[in-house]
């Protein structure tokens, strides 16, 4: 018999994206000076070094050794529900959360506690595109809102109650948004959340880049609205805020029962999260306040060198930017965003991610990860691209 | 509009297992004496104190807080893949290996890559639940081959032949067994692998307890069949073998274009694994060799201790004993497993897992993980049995 084959459903995905842009990046010869990486979505400090000492500490412990509880170390549940209570001023409490090895794998959980195939989901267009892959290889439907620049990639709510009309499971948005880095405004946000449970379907918001919000910001009062747990999924990394995403730590806020279906899916699916890196963040929580306040204000003052990095670019133009990325139109109109990132890593060294890898209608654009470099370094940009073109 | 249900596939599934066993043993209040923990498949023993060194090393290390490659550290698959190829005699490399978050994640993201919904994968019955219940989360339908007692728990060749031409698209096996504790013959995997072969299906064997088979036996010469790395998925877990189950680390051994499909599943699974561990146990595969070996006999002897114990109670049968597990069928037939596992431990203090959440022909018995505890404490089960009844 011929050899059997692969789950179609997994075998037309294309591979990751991320490793094909470090390819790009590594044919870059240095022509012209050193490589701008603006691709990965990462803070480009490194941890606290109490942190480091933490996880250090905990990962030689003989206590965190064993297996540990599906939903997450007490410790970590606790702090983090105190977290979330603080910031969007509602009672949550450890209940409520369920701890997953990053924000990836509680966007899968959390998904397929709800949906299961012939299920349709609806994500924006951009879309984070992990999210659009894990639905896809789990044979989940998925139902595109398309967003227009012209609002800053900022959903309208009647676009979302006519989606939310066809039918969906659930909606899944981004905010602050990957890749485009818009803000969905609280009001935004509770009015989307309101149609949601109106048309009986879940809300998915992937709040990864919620610390990078401007200082003072309430992300929304979602936790506030009576019942939310019927119909709210709130997820979350530790990747970034706390430059840890080689320990692979997330959380899920949720319901006591959505929390409960999640543990099941988490029992087959990796039976708890690395236990080390749970007692450390757990004790970084209330320790690292202040640092993580300081590294907000460092990338606030990132983004407005971006701006003025791109007020002297006027071929290329920036319909978004946000708490973490800038959503960039190429001057190249027509030319495959994938062929202007190529060119862009291998001859004038700055790495980026093609607009394509985030939707369909997005071959114009390029993904900039401005949180990856500091000030300097983004300055440079302008002469790089100042002086780039596709011949 | 009402609340919106929650995944079928996922609701109708009981909550995970092991953590109710474990509210029964809490419920114990001493009377016999110490509990006796023969519920989780774990060692006993801690890890190796230099492997908590590298651990603790590598986790406080800022080289590992990044983002790390989807398939595994470099480092890791390598001294895996020598350690395989050593194992079984045969030319296995890097790229090979894929790196896991634990061998149930292995299990699932080698399911996903190979079937689908819709799709029909056998299991054996008694099977290792987390498969079943991941097969039936991601709407896989599960076939299963009963196996026999009489045959010491091992899957005949006919009845394999038979499953497989029912157009299942795998085969998931588990060797040395999970609950039963049998070891399959080499010449009978081979056989069941060409089976495979000839019907056009997978065989997925997960090895979890592959150390701990009897000194100097070779687990298998499936990497030696050409052509394997069409139709063959290997599962490896180095919680068992290193008692690092709270790190979350395992590994996938298969054919190249299968580590690539793995890796588009992981990406959206979890991007990588844990990174500071992997480091860790790249050291550990070469460094603790003899400490490894010095477990695997400790084992042994736990074993025959367990032999002893249950000779001395003839009302107790052992059907089966292997690596890690005894699968005992208890005194009260026709009373459910669950009922007599429950009183077990609240009177007597004896935690095992109920026959009946590996299979639904299982009633009639009970695991016993007796890895967990040393000759002393299993000695002294004998006495605990004895004066066990149910009234
Ligand atoms: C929106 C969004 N969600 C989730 C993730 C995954 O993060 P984690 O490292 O926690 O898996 C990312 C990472 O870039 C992201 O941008
Ligand atoms: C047969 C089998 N496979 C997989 C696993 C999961 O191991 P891990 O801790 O690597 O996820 C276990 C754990 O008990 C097991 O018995």
């Amino acid at each position: 018999m011929p050899a059997p084959a692969f789950n179609a459903l997994v075998s037309r995905l294309s591979p990751p994206p991320v490793p094909s842009v470090f390819a790009w990046a590594r044919a870059y010869g240095g022509a012209r000076g050193p490589l701008i990486d603006l691709s990965q979505a990462v803070p480009g400090y490194p941890p606290h070094p109490d942190l480091l000492a933490w996880l250090g500490e905990a990962a030689a412990s003989r206590v965190y050794a064993g297996y540990g509880p599906i939903e997450g170390e007490t410790d970590l549940r606790t702090a983090y529900a105190a977290e979330v209570a603080e910031l969007c001023g509602a009672p949550v409490t450890a209940d409520n959360i369920h701890i997953t090895s990053g924000c990836n794998q509680a966007f899968m959980a959390a998904a397929m506690a709800i949906a299961g195939p012939g299920d349709a989901v609806a994500l924006t267009d951009p879309f984070y595109f992990n999210q659009e892959t894990t639905l896809a290889m789990m044979g989940i439907e998925r139902r595109l809102l398309w967003l227009d620049p012209a609002d800053g990639f900022v959903p309208r709510i009647d676009a979302v109650r006519e989606i939310l009309a066809t039918g969906v499971k659930a909606l899944a948005l981004v905010s602050p948004n990957n890749p485009t880095g818009a803000i969905y405004p609280a009001g935004l946000l509770r009015e989307i959340f309101e149609a949601c449970r109106k048309a009986g379907a879940w809300l998915i918001l992937d709040e990864t880049y919620r610390d990078f919000l401007p200082e003072g910001q309430r992300p929304h009062d979602l936790l506030s609205v009576p019942g939310w747990q019927d119909n709210l999924i709130l997820l979350y990394s530790f990747s970034k805020s706390f430059c840890i995403p080689g320990h692979r730590l997330g959380a899920v806020t949720a319901g006591e029962e959505a929390v409960a279906q999640i543990a099941k899916v988490m029992d087959n699916l990796q039976i708890c999260a690395p236990r080390a890196p749970q007692a450390a963040v757990a004790r970084a929580i209330p320790a690292l306040k202040e640092w993580r306040d300081a590294n907000r204000a460092e990338i606030v003052r990132r983004a407005d060198t971006l701006k003025d990095v791109m007020a002297q670019l006027p071929a290329w133009k920036m319909d978004s930017l946000g708490a973490y990325f800038a959503f960039i139109r190429h001057p190249f109109a027509g030319t495959p965003s994938a062929v202007v990132a190529e060119k862009l890593a291998k001859e004038a060294g700055v790495v980026c991610i093609p607009g394509a890898y985030f939707g369909e209608g997005q071959a114009n654009y390029l993904r900039f990860a401005f949180a990856n470099a500091d000030s300097t370094t983004i300055a440079s940009l302008a002469d790089r691209l100042a002086g780039f073109t596709l011949d």
